[in-house]
């Protein structure tokens, strides 16, 4: 058996997320279809190294797939992306290691969150942006940004349902900025990997330390607490792109 | 009555072009909508700075339109965008003079054409580009551009049923050029004024060029001749946008 390491983008607007889910559109359902088309077989499972909520984007998101087929790396991509929808296209292809999996071995990720910032919305960026109309204060975005730079416990950073099924809520972030180009505010954060909703949470607590409704004392305290109200609001899934996976 | 000086900006991809039709939705048609709407009078009538085909997109639109109302264009502007769909807003809006008309008033327009320009599609240019996979010759491109620069017959760069109606197929074609970022090429435009499809003959030409299907002195016999065979394909409506019009 082959075992094929794969990655894909897609813009996630009309997808619930990238898990498979009985009454729902998924982007692993799509994309499991379609290897079924393309190799004559029964659709297989494919391992993907995220689950992404349902309208979150991915630049570069990758998956691996077992298969016993003796079809080229480049005839699998170029097959692929002539059946695949114009919203999903793969990027790359090439046989991995047996023991290769795209979730466990992980060594980080990076995300972008974007956010059209001018007073009106912007029609070119509907479903790939979230939308805020007042002036946001980058300087101040960072600084707080940087608090939450290293190993810390995110606990405070993660939706409650979501915490319940963790081990530990302890993640180590390498990287976190604001920059603003041309109305566009591009967040990039990037670590050893993220809790449920986690990005969201600090992209929307940044943007509460912008309108002053939070101080960098305020996540101090969301990091020694873990208390959720230390934090911002979570920002809506359409702003958020999986941009790298890093194995 | 007042004449408003109004700029909007539009994703023309759910869009039959900007100009009211039977049997199809137009944007003209959606914006009179909304006025009528937000000012409870029957729609009324608004003048274009330009017709835009099907599929096609505005980042700075002007239209005007005469109404009896007291509405500070403040107010106007953000009535209208909390009542226009997601894909067009309204950027500006002020009192022009009587005689102001979007259409026959305009100095110049500018134009871009967007090119994503890698090997696979790019899932969030989705009808907001042209996909072309393989590499551009960019310099090529923009020594052609400046042959189409200044005053010429543009005949050779003109869809022949938009010949008929036009008194004269010269235009001036004030700067021309050819730039790539990241993955996407942008060709840029600006002229007195435009026949019909031809920013999209001219960018269809560049592409020949790139190829090596046209040459430096086929462009020119274009010019000399009007012959629309010297001149290279029509690109598809996606990936064009009305940047800026001035008056």
């Amino acid at each position: 058996m082959r075992n094929l390491k794969v990655f894909i983008a897609y813009n996630g607007a009309d997808y619930h997320g990238f898990q498979r889910q009985d009454n729902a559109i998924s982007v692993q359902e799509v994309v499991e279809n379609c290897i079924g088309k393309l190799l004559k077989i029964p659709a297989p499972v494919i391992y993907g190294c995220s689950r992404t909520d349902t309208g979150v984007h991915a630049r570069r998101f990758c998956f691996n797939v077992h298969l016993d087929s003796r079809i080229p790396c480049e005839g699998f991509m170029k097959g692929m992306n002539t059946l695949l929808p114009p919203d999903i296209a793969v990027l790359s292809c090439e046989d991995a290691p047996e023991d290769f999996h795209a979730r466990y071995c992980t060594k980080g990720k990076e995300y972008v969150y974007l956010i059209t910032n001018a007073p009106q919305r912007d029609v070119f960026f509907q479903k790939l942006a979230y939308h805020y109309p007042y002036e946001l204060d980058i300087e101040k975005m960072n600084e707080a940004a940087q608090l939450l730079v290293g190993e810390h416990d995110f606990a405070a950073f993660c939706r409650a349902e979501g915490k319940a099924r963790m081990k530990s809520t302890v993640r180590e972030i390498y990287s976190f900025t604001a920059e603003r180009k041309e109305g566009v505010c591009e967040l990039r954060i990037s670590g050893s990997g993220f809790l449920y909703n986690m990005v969201r949470i600090c992209a929307g607590t940044l943007i509460y330390v912008s309108e002053g409704k939070l101080t960098p004392d305020d996540i101090k305290k969301a990091l020694e607490t873990g208390d959720r109200n230390y934090a911002g609001k979570t920002l809506p899934p359409e702003g958020l792109y999986l941009n790298e996976v890093w194995y």
